[in-house]
């Protein structure tokens, strides 16, 4: 069955994002850092077109497999904004895409197979649409924290997985925050570590869902 | 040689104690459940003087072990007081103990090793004394956060290993705040999990260490 799943860099100290992020510095002051472990994956970097990279490896195997699942993503319009301007011509997406914003504004159809939709709909619709989109494959809930979290605390996520770099920012957006706890139960699933990043697999067991 | 260690218990959204800790809350509110992982292991149990527990696993081991290495502790005085009232005859503790503390108390001898000495003294001063005790054993820097945070940031702590149960507290004192994140440089040793909690160890290289 089909999946919505939850899947976040993040340091050590709970950041999914440094400070003052925009559209001009996407992911905030040192906000990259989280996710240098993939940018020499092979896997990653075809997603975006480039070539080159490291193969054969547990990371490059767990970024495949999160691209090879992915059958639509739901984000925020922050998100949208910030990876708008670089992302390239073909986007690291390669299915449909709901933005959720007030703006009003038709598809953007990228090459590669993604087109974004913006939608101002209750959550749970926009999760119904993407889940018909998704098919057999399942739904992503790409962030940022705040989409994720109306997500969590609606019930709605079945997987989370965090990819924790071993980096102290400091300051930046967090990803746990204004959580229902008393209604999230998370079961782990499995822990796994390369030399720069490590990998926490849980399962979230929703009393409402 | 021996090592300066960190070996904390933490929630997955950062939190080492809740909220209203005191005398009469150890831990604050839900903070007990961050350590729930360890109130069945044979290990755990067996140096608070009580029968019974599981063995023959990870976690059992790893508390053992963390047990076996210990040569002297440092904690704050908060730690001591929420400490004080409930560890029963048997401390869990048998060996040195410092609390960093402006009061003055004699030593504080108990069965089983420990005796606690009450110090108003430069943490590097601390640390010299507690590193005498230990001998060929390792010093343990148990807590709370604040004692924590000065230890990494005057570079002395060697190894850091982190104890996350799959909650969320929502409140409560975080473990990471008032790093100075440019001095810290983690190293991932190994990422290990049972269904109760994940074990992420960490190597720490200061640059002024």
């Amino acid at each position: 069955m089909s999946k919505v799943f939850v899947d976040m860099g993040i340091s050590l100290d709970g950041f999914i994002a440094g400070p003052n992020g925009g559209q001009k510095n996407p992911l905030g002051d040192n906000g990259l850092k989280i996710h240098e472990w993939m940018f020499n994956q092979k896997s990653f970097r075809s997603h975006l077109g480039m070539e080159g990279g490291e193969t054969n490896n547990a990371d490059n195997d767990i970024i495949e497999n999160i691209f090879n699942r992915i059958g639509a993503n739901i984000m925020c319009k922050k998100m949208f904004i910030e990876g708008e301007a670089d992302w390239p011509e073909k986007a690291p997406f390669n299915c449909p895409v709901y933005v959720l914003t007030h703006q009003k504004r038709e598809p953007w159809e990228r090459p590669g197979g993604a087109t974004f939709y913006f939608v101002n709909e209750d959550i749970h619709k926009v999760l119904e649409r993407a889940k018909k989109d998704a098919g057999n494959k399942d739904v992503r809930i790409s962030g940022g924290a705040y989409v994720v979290q109306q997500y969590l605390n609606a019930g709605l996520v079945d997987e989370l997985t965090l990819h924790v770099t071993p980096i102290i920012l400091g300051k930046g957006v967090r990803l746990f925050e204004n959580i229902n706890k008393e209604k999230l139960s998370l079961e782990i699933v499995e822990a796994l570590n390369s030399p720069e990043v490590t990998h926490l697999f849980y399962k979230i067991n929703n009393v409402n869902h």
